[in-house]
This record gives structure tokens, C-alpha cells and sequence, in this order.
């Protein structure tokens, strides 16, 4: 089972791709990919578009996750990020790869077992469980992995 | 110039075409989009996309407009409608529509000429600067070709 995990910003769009066998995790790639402040943002989430849907052509998840993200009060950053939400959630669903979310609650549960974890704390799991040489940066690549290590959890308890 | 205004939204969508010719403005076409509250998030997403690309590959708008929404405080809904945008200004962006965005405050002044405008008086004022027979409803619909109006006034100002 080929998961993709997503942690959506229209600046910077974190990914990461696990692979979840028997129980054991492998990460197959992660990064972010970043947009110029300076285009105007149409284009800006076409780029980003075109990025998840590369990645989703090459890697061919069968599963995607992302992140409910709690923004805080700022309305303004959540439209920004729901923007470039939608249209993560899009590229899934023009390959029709269902998608499913998470709590940051959840995430850090399933991938620290405490739901206050910190950065650290994730990134340190992260690495971890997927056994990786060095710890994944930036934070928006980590949070793309855990989220998709937090998927990769919730359906080995459902079935 | 053919304009298409968008008013976003997930649950509904308003759009309105119009054509600007020498100051005369027309109403092409209007209405609504609405996706079902029982679909998943991405299947909504998509369906929109479609509605929006497809309206685009009819009638070839020249140039796009979306409001800038205030949401208040509710960062839920704002990244919800934040969604419904980024697949609306990605529909644009893939055609090479550019998209200019205005405030609820431009856009009442431009089509009533008063910034504290209800939403009866812009209905009123959208119907009688395009020669409509009928008021333009449901709101979304209204409100869409108003932003559309509005950026149709703000060529005219800029040229």
C-alpha cells in the first residue's frame, strides 16, 4: 500500500510517499516544493497542482492523507492554505485517490503515541519508523510523512 | 472583453459571464454550481473544477474575477471556501485567464456606489446595468456577476 502524505501551503507544499507492507513502513521520496511569493496566485497553485500531480503519475498511491490543519484565528492564512488545499485535494481526485484526514491530534498519537508532542519529537519518530539515515527536513516534509505514517496506522487498526 | 466573475463556494458556486463593449455591459450567462453534501471533499472539489473548466472552454473569458471574501472569524469555513477557490482560480490558470480580486468594499462601490450597499441594492443595480428582465438569483449568482461588473468598471477606469 503506497500512501501519499500532504502538508498543504501555498508557499511551500510538504510531501512525503510511504510504502506500508505487513506492518513495516519505507519511505520512497519526500521534500516540499516551494512557489515564488512574486507570481500571482493562480499560478502559484497551478505549479503546485502540476507538482502533486507529477508525483501521483510517477509514485502511484493508492491512498492520499492530509492534515485538518487548526489554524488559529487567522482567516486570512486559512483561505491561503485552503487554496492550495483544494487543489492537492484535487490532483487525488482527478487520479481518484481517496483521501483522508487527520487531526494534528491524531497524527501525533499514531506517530509519537502522545498528542502533545513537539517538532522534535515527531521528527525524531519519523525518522525512526521509517528507519532514514538523517531526519527529515524541512518540518513541512516531516509533517507530510507523519501524517501519511498516521494513515498507514489507522488502517492496519481498521482491518 | 468577456469577464467571467466567480463567487466560491463548496457547497455553491455562483458564476457570472459577462461582455463589456465600449462601457455597454451584457449578461451572457449565470447561475449556480452545487456539489452534494455527502460526497467526499475532493469529489466536491473535482466536480466544481469540471463546472468552472468547462464554462471557461465555452465561452472563453478574456479575463477572470473572484471577490476577497471576509469570513469573520471562522477559520473553518475560510479554509473550506479557500478550497473552492484555489480550484477555481486553478481552473483559470490553466486556460492563461488571468485573475484580478477585489474586496466586498470595491466591489459595492462599483456596482451601487456606496461601500455599505445591501444585498438587495447590488441585485437591483446588477440587474439594471446589464438589462436584465429578472433579478439575478439565487444571491451567489447575483453576486457573481457583480465582481464581474466590478472588474469590467475597473478596465474602463485603467484604460
Amino acid at each position: 500500500m503506497r500512501i501519499l502524505g500532504i502538508d498543504p501551503g501555498t508557499a511551500i507544499m510538504g510531501f512525503g510517499l510511504i510504502d506500508a507492507q505487513a506492518g513495516r513502513l519505507s519511505a520512497l521520496a519526500y521534500g516540499v516544493w516551494r512557489t515564488a511569493p512574486e507570481l500571482p496566485m493562480e499560478r502559484r497553485l497551478l505549479a503546485l497542482f502540476t507538482e502533486v500531480e507529477a508525483c501521483a503519475g510517477l509514485y502511484q498511491p493508492e491512498e492520499a492523507a492530509v492534515e485538518e490543519l487548526f489554524m488559529g484565528r487567522n482567516t486570512t492564512t486559512a483561505i491561503t492554505v485552503g487554496q492550495a488545499r483544494g487543489v492537492a485535494l484535487l490532483a487525488a481526485a482527478r487520479r481518484e485517490i481517496p483521501v483522508y484526514e487527520y487531526t494534528p491530534l491524531q497524527v501525533k498519537q499514531a506517530v509519537v503515541g502522545y498528542g502533545r508532542a513537539d517538532k522534535q519529537q515527531i521528527q525524531f519518530m519519523v525518522r525512526a519508523l521509517l528507519s532514514l539515515k538523517e531526519t527529515p527536513r524541512p518540518d513541512d516534509a516531516a509533517d507530510a510523512l507523519a501524517v501519511a505514517i498516521c494513515h498507514a496506522h489507522s488502517r492496519r487498526l481498521a482491518h
